[in-house]
C-alpha cells in the first residue's frame, strides 16, 4: 500500500532528518544521540533550540526543495516535528526516504475538517461539527450543532489562535473576515468534565504502546499543565488508550501520536484533535517513564523495538510561559523538580521558553 | 583562599566549556542544554562523541595555550571530564574563569601517592601503601605493606593499566622497567568482600549531597557493572556517603566526585581512589534519579542549587564495552532497560561504546 521506500532498522551511526528545530525537535535529537543516531536538522532559524544537541542544521525554509532533497540525500529516515510542514515537500520528501509518521497524518492534522472525518470514521466519537465557507452558512451550522459552538479555522489554528466563541442570533456579522475569510468549521459547545490526552506510539511492525494518560488545564488557550495519573477511572483510561491505538492501526502510523479526549461526566470520550508528533501533554514522560515519548518516536522512525513504557512516579508538568521562566528559581530550589529549557534566549508573552516535571511517589 | 574568579549563578544562555569531549563531556553536554546552558568542548578529536550535543568545539590538544585562552574568552565557568588534562594550562585557565572542581582535585587524581597522602590526611583509611622509586626499592616496600601487593605507576595509570601484582621473593627483576621506569607506589593486598562507590556533589553554597553508593564488578580491569542498592548494610551506606562528604568539603569541592571504597568482611571501607568528575558507576543516575550526576555537577558548575536526589527504582548499570555492542538488540527489547550509545563510530576491544541501565521497581 505504501510507496515510500523500504525501511530496514537503522544501525548505530544512521542519520535521522527532522524537520523543524523547536523545542520538540530538540528532545526528539536528545532521544536520537543516545540512540547512537545521528540527526540533521531542517529550520530557517539558525539559532533553533535543536541546533545545539543536533549534527548538523540545514538552514532554509520547510518548502525549499532543494534544501529537502539535501536531507534526503544526507539521512537514512527523516520525521517532522509539527503539523504545519506543506504536504507538497514530504510527498516528495517521501519517495526518496522514509518519512515517519508520514504524509497522511500530516493532511490531516492540517485540516480540521478533513481531522475529525477521519476521526469518526476511526470510531471515535467528537464533537458535533459542521463545516463552513462563509459567513452565510454560519447560522444554519451553529444551530445544527445546538445553537452555540466555536467557529474554528480549518486550517493553521494552534494555541487557540483562530478561534472563536459564538451563540446562535449573537453571531458577529464580521465573524467569517475576522478569522481570515477562510473555510472554517464549527464545533458544538460541549460540557466536559476534563480534557485528558494519550500518548501513544506505533511501530514499524504494527506494535502499539501508550503512555499512561494526562489530565490537562490550558490557560489562555496554551497548554498549562499536564498531571499523572488524571484521576478518571481505570475504565475510562483503558478506553482511552484503546482510542490512541485505534487511531494508529488505523493509519498504519509509526511513531507518537498525541490525542486530546474531553471527558464527559457520565464517562463518555469524545476526541478533540491529534498531533501526529510528540506532544506537549508528554513532556512528562521525560523525567517520569522509561522510556519517553521522544524515545519512542526515535525507535520508530529508526525501526527500532517498541517496548511498553514503564511510570515510575506520579508526575506534574508546568509550562513555562513567557515571563513564567524568571520564576525558575524556585523550581531549581525543588529537588522533585527537573526543570528543561529550550535554549530560547528571547522571551516573549506565550511563548514555550521551557517545562518542569514535578514528580512524587506513585500514588 | 581561591585564586579564582568569584562566581554569581550562571543565567539561561550562559556558557560553560568542558574540557574533553568523550561521553562524560557528551552526558554532560546533555545536562548542560536542558538547563539553558550552552556548551563548548575542548577536544583534539573533531568527531568525539560529545560533538554531537555542544554548540560548538574548539579542536586542539589539552595544553595548547591558545586554544585554552579561547575557552576562558568564549565561557562562563569551565569543567573537565577526565583527570589526565595537564595541570599548568588549568591553572593559567583558573586565573581567568571559574573552573570547577580546579586544579587541586586535578593534581591530587593525577599522582596514586598525592591522592592516598591526601585521603589519609582527610580521614579516610586506605590499603597500606608505599612509594617506590626503583627496582631496589621494591622488597622493602612490598615488606612493609604485608609482603604481597599491587604496584602502581604513580600518573595516567587507569582501566588496571599500568600494574602488577608481586609477591615477597617473586618479584620480577624486570618489574621497574616493566612499568616503565617511572615512580610507583606499591599497595598492600586486601581481603575485600566487595567494591562499592560514591558518587557526591558539592556546590559552591557548601551544600553535600550523595546518591546512594554502587557495588561495582570489574571485568579485565574495566568496570563491568554497577548495581544500586548495594546490597550493604545501611550503616555501611550511611559511612559511604559521609567518606564522599568528608573528601568533597576537606577540599572545598564544587562538582561532582567518584569515590571508590573497599567493604571489608567486618564493614570496614577503604578508600582505593577518586576521580574528580562524573563517574562511570554513577551512569545509573540517568535512569533510575532526578537530577542525575551530569544534571548536579553542571549544576554546581553554574553556581545552581544542589538538591538531593531522588531515586525512582533499582538498577543495574551494564558497560557495552568492544563488542558487547553487538548484543544490543536483546537490551532495546527489554522495556526495563534504557540503552545510551556514545556515537563512537569505531568498535575497538576495551573501548567503551555505551552503556545500559536496568531498572526494577525499589525493593
Amino acid at each position: 500500500m505504501s510507496l515510500m521506500p523500504e525501511q530496514t532498522p537503522l544501525a548505530p551511526g544512521a542519520t535521522v532528518g527532522i524537520i523543524g528545530g523547536g523545542q520538540l525537535g530538540r528532545m526528539l535529537a536528545i532521544s536520537a544521540a543516545r540512540l547512537g543516531l545521528q540527526t540533521i536538522v531542517l529550520d530557517p532559524a539558525v539559532a533553533c533550540p535543536a541546533n545545539q544537541v543536533c549534527n548538523g542544521q540545514i538552514v532554509a525554509d520547510y518548502d525549499n526543495l532543494g534544501a529537502l532533497s539535501e536531507l534526503a540525500q544526507r539521512c537514512d529516515a527523516v520525521t517532522y516535528e509539527f503539523e504545519n510542514v506543506p504536504v507538497e515537500g514530504i510527498e516528495k520528501l517521501s519517495e526518496r526516504v522514509p518519512v515517519h509518521p508520514g504524509v497522511r497524518p500530516l493532511q490531516m492534522a492540517q485540516d480540521r475538517l478533513v481531522e475529525k472525518d477521519f476521526l469518526t470514521e476511526a470510531g471515535l466519537t467528537t464533537a458535533s461539527y459542521r463545516p463552513i465557507e462563509s459567513q452565510d452558512e454560519i447560522a444554519a451550522a451553529l444551530d445544527a450543532v445546538g445553537g452555540t459552538g466555536i467557529l474554528k479555522t480549518r486550517r493553521l489554528g494552534y494555541d487557540g489562535k483562530g478561534q472563536m466563541r459564538v451563540a446562535a442570533g449573537a453571531v458577529p456579522r464580521s465573524a467569517f473576515v475576522e478569522l481570515g475569510s477562510v473555510p472554517l468549521i464549527v464545533e458544538g459547545l460541549i460540557d466536559f468534565d476534563c480534557e485528558i490526552s494519550v500518548i501513544g506510539a506505533r511501530g514499524a511492525d504494527g506494535t502499539v504502546v501508550t503512555f499512561d494518560p494526562s489530565r490537562n488545564v490550558h490557560r489562555d488557550g496554551i497548554l498549562a499543565t499536564s498531571t499523572v495519573p488524571c484521576g478518571v477511572s481505570p475504565e475510562v483510561e483503558t478506553r482511552a488508550r484503546s482510542l490512541a491505538a485505534a487511531l494508529l492501526d488505523r493509519l498504519g502510523y509509526v511513531g507518537v501520536v498525541g490525542l486530546e479526549l474531553f471527558v464527559l461526566a457520565d464517562g463518555t470520550l469524545l476526541a478533540n484533535e491529534f498531533a501526529p508528533r510528540v506532544h506537549n501533554s508528554g513532556h512528562w514522560t521525560e523525567a517520569a517513564c522509561s522510556p519517553s515519548q521522544f524515545d519512542l518516536h526515535m525507535r520508530a522512525v529508526a525501526g527500532l523495538p517498541m517496548v511498553v513504557p514503564v511510570r515510575h512516579v506520579d508526575a506534574v508538568m508546568t509550562n513555562l510561559i513567557g515571563d513564567d521562566v524568571d520564576g525558575l528559581d524556585s523550581f531549581l530550589a525543588d529537588p522533585a523538580s527537573t526543570v528543561h529549557l529550550y535554549g530560547k534566549s528571547e522571551t516573549r508573552p506565550g511563548r514555550k521558553m521551557g517545562h518542569v516535571t514535578t514528580v512524587s511517589r506513585r500514588g
